[in-house]
């Protein structure tokens, strides 16, 4: 299959690096070009390549995955004067991993229906660990012919591919799940630290507690880091205030209720003030902990 | 073993049950006869007795269980008029099972060991199910060689049994396993009621988002309950506002910072006013349901 990635980061790089490997045909494009220099090397071997442009790249191809910033970023590489939708030819997937709005999402479904083409926003969770070793999962919205088509190529990086519903959908989900990590994530702060103040071995309780209804992957997998004030790993505070965000500005529009999300969001911003921008998101214990 | 158990609540009853079923010579205590009379024709072809008070319970025990409501309730039936440690015998071990104050814990640790007794706080997890499948999570605070004691007689009732640290130490490691619950359980009822409010089919996207980052315990057992707004069960809203008012005066004391943990035990305030008291705690989803 012939496939386009635009976009190079933490994600899209080993992302693009999986389809090499699967034996498509892949171009990439990134806006430093120095990136898609340095993939090439990688993966020419695979018959890798790359573009200057979002709309070089997509020429002649049957997908087209990008992975970018936000909704401006996405807007650029699609339908921008050099964007991919220039000279995409009728029937071409175009694929968005980035999490964005669930309203770009749908004016691009428009955009790319308008030229005969398919729009399916595909956000991922599993971060940059789940993208290198492939196993992302990943939720998807749009018409399910071209999500069918599409599955079996993008499922060269993940564990699990699922259309949730109509376009729009995988951005959604993606939120739903950004909302549960926020709030589960402030709670588990402020637990353990509270122990530490009552001056408890958080080993031993963390040990005991997350066999049983307190218990997470955050617990399991975060707790022990947070006990060890490790932080310079992870997905970062500022990725996580820019989901949160597109969660909240979502929530206006629907009219849910988001009221320990925002306060969270709003802790976020206090890290931000503190320097912790790119730390991991379970640094919220920092503004809990004595200092 | 000679044991008293005193207090049959939904935890207590079960509970002295196990212990009477492993072949321990159990006296039981509770408020209302009536339901200790119950217990002894269920239990009283092992032996099971019961005693008019919990002075009579304890006499020549060498173990003194409860599970009772509250810091009041505890007081009355160990040091009240006619409480356990009137009769007790030096070396006699209580532990005490109920959700209650460090305090308190501390409070009966010191007077125990004036009458040559000891005292361990030992509150549980896993809720009645666990108690009725003898499979709680039991953490203790109090004397390394009472615990010893203690250990293999509770265990009757426990999947796990630890000694968290020194007296009040169980009590607060609870606290931190319930501050876990509360925030979790409101960030996963704003994930729900925001995915509703969106449109999306929530259980598809609990299905994907319970295999990532965003899973926990209450996500899998909870999350398919309250899509069906089933709350008529489970762990009772005015149970965790107790619990949670525990958490809140220990804070005061000790400095630490729950501002979602107030937050949300503000909202379990609300839902008493809704008529919910006695509602599984995952009910918080009503408050951001459209009416």
């Amino acid at each position: 299959m012939r496939v386009a990635f635009l976009g190079l980061g933490v994600m899209g790089y080993p992302m693009a690096g999986h389809l090499a490997a699967k034996g498509h045909d892949v171009t990439v494009y990134n806006r430093t070009a120095a990136k898609a220099e340095r993939w090439v090397q990688a993966f020419g071997k695979h018959g890798g390549k790359q573009a200057a442009t979002p709309a070089l790249a997509a020429v002649d191809c049957d997908i087209v995955c990008a992975c970018v910033g936000n909704d401006d970023d996405l807007r650029a590489v699609m339908t921008g004067p050099d964007g991919a939708f220039q000279h995409a030819a009728p029937g071409t997937i175009f694929v968005d991993h980035t999490t964005a709005s669930a309203s770009v999402a749908r004016e691009l479904h428009e955009a790319a229906r308008e030229r005969g083409c398919h729009f399916i926003d595909a956000p991922v969770s599993g971060g940059q660990a789940g993208a290198e070793q492939g196993i992302l999962t990943i939720m998807c919205g749009g018409d399910p012919e071209a999500f069918q088509r599409a599955e079996p190529v993008i499922a060269a990086y993940a564990r699990a591919v699922t259309r949730i519903g109509e376009s729009g959908a995988g951005q959604l989900a993606k939120m739903v799940n950004q909302i549960s990590v926020a709030g589960l994530l402030q709670a588990l702060s402020e637990a353990i630290a509270f122990g530490e103040h009552a001056g408890l071995d958080m080993r031993v309780v963390l040990d005991v507690i997350s066999k049983g209804a307190a218990s997470s992957w955050q617990m399991e997998n975060r707790g022990p880091t947070m006990l060890q004030s490790k932080f310079d790993f992870g997905f970062a505070v500022d990725w996580m205030r820019k989901d949160l965000g597109l969660c909240l500005d979502e929530a206006r529009r629907n009219g849910a209720t988001l009221p320990v999300t925002s306060l969270v969001d709003q802790f976020y911003a206090d890290l931000q003030q503190m320097g912790s921008s790119r730390d991991d998101t379970s640094s919220l214990i920092k503004r809990l902990r004595r200092s």
